[in-house]
């Protein structure tokens, strides 16, 4: 599992390359192996709704065991299975890249980053980059 | 944040265009910038589920930082994301036209309003009308 | 039934009690006999949970059929049925004194009325003033 | 409205107060007016539902506009009135001691700041001294 420091450090490295990038004011969350929240900071403008889906993009990657990239994927196939999903988890997944998991060099899943705020690619390139600027390996879910 | 006279006025300006357009019976509400009710009037005839399609157009667009015309526009072409945003929020969501932003002439979004009655497009009128006429710019999420 | 327009009139002659009375900011609500909202309208520094409140006031007294106040006495000595009703109402049911029935002169219930933001006795007198002055019959649920 | 660095800064600033006092591992929760989350950070050993009750106490402070010291008071004389709460606000009401407003030197609540970990005053105490570090009014809700 991630330390707080690792955690926040790596919260805070996505906000940066948020803005080196020009994104829209981005929500970051990092959650536990366990779906639990760690650290989530919002920025000034992100909009309301943006911590939930942050949360739901990184929930769904470790409720699954896939980046959520490959639950895009999936949802776009077997709709009827993603939307049972929703229902089935309460709302706490949601099938859009942007929520990757956190695997260290042996591929245990020591975290999720989800983010929001931007377009989904953005999102995720945000997460990817703060993961692996942490020293750890970032699993978007494929062809990232 | 507007006041509760700004809000009211704006909820009878609508209720008014409404019956100036020969719109069906409408039911207006009015939510501050954290998605909670300032003022809701539903007209005679307005039926019963419609105080919750009304705040929900407004809620969404307040959740996501875009008036709900875009919302619309977006669940069009990403049907599974917004089927997980509609378990995510509770139900909080609703990707029609007719939840408009209310912004001042900087652009800080400062409530919004929902209407829900008639068509997407009456139902946005009026909301845009009454909006404008209260001195605000009123943002639809595009095309109006 | 009510219409807008007697409903609409009600909900300001309370704020109006309320502002007579030094009431701290109210949130006043008024629901059809089916539980759903009618108006609603809260006052500039009414907290956020307060639009909930005032409608779950009113929706208890429709939902039992008694005014608030024969609520509260009853969830006093029966503390287990309002627990459950409170779950199985999922939060609809409030038995505090401030939800008000509107009856016309025969007894038959045409609305009620929902008020939060001052001390409950308070709540209530601006609702039974807003009723009567409309020219109906307030159920308070006893001993007003 | 709080910035995102800001809030940042108290949350940091409740964790150091409470390592200095010796508490418990804390879990530190900042909240917009509207009940959204700005930041929240959980130290390394608290426990999983700690995100939860820490944005919890200072919703339930938002809510009802007052610092969640005066709830755990009301709770205790009106049980039947938080256990109705507790299911309108879906459980985001949590009245003990440790929810505290975030307020300007002319009172308008800015944003509450919620801890949980350790026992209710030690996680109070946390929650004023960031607030008022920041330069900042805080409400606790009375006799801190």
């Amino acid at each position: 599992m991630l330390s707080l420091g690792q955690a926040s450090t790596m919260v805070d490295d996505a906000l940066r390359q948020g803005a080196a990038l020009g994104c829209a004011p981005l929500t970051v969350a990092a959650l536990d192996p366990g779906g639990h929240l760690l650290v989530l900071k919002r920025q000034d403008g992100s909009a309301i709704l943006r911590p939930q889906i942050a949360q739901a993009k990184a929930w769904g990657a470790l409720g699954m065991g896939l980046g959520s990239r490959a639950l895009a994927e999936r949802a776009a196939t077997a709709p009827a299975f993603y939307t049972a999903l929703a229902a089935l988890s309460e709302g706490r997944v949601v099938p859009v890249p942007g929520g990757v998991l956190v695997r260290d060099s042996e591929g245990a899943v020591l975290a999720a980053v989800g983010i929001s705020g931007d377009n989904p690619a953005n999102d995720e390139a945000c997460a990817v980059f703060a993961i692996e600027h942490g020293g750890f390996v970032a699993d978007p879910g494929q062809t990232p």
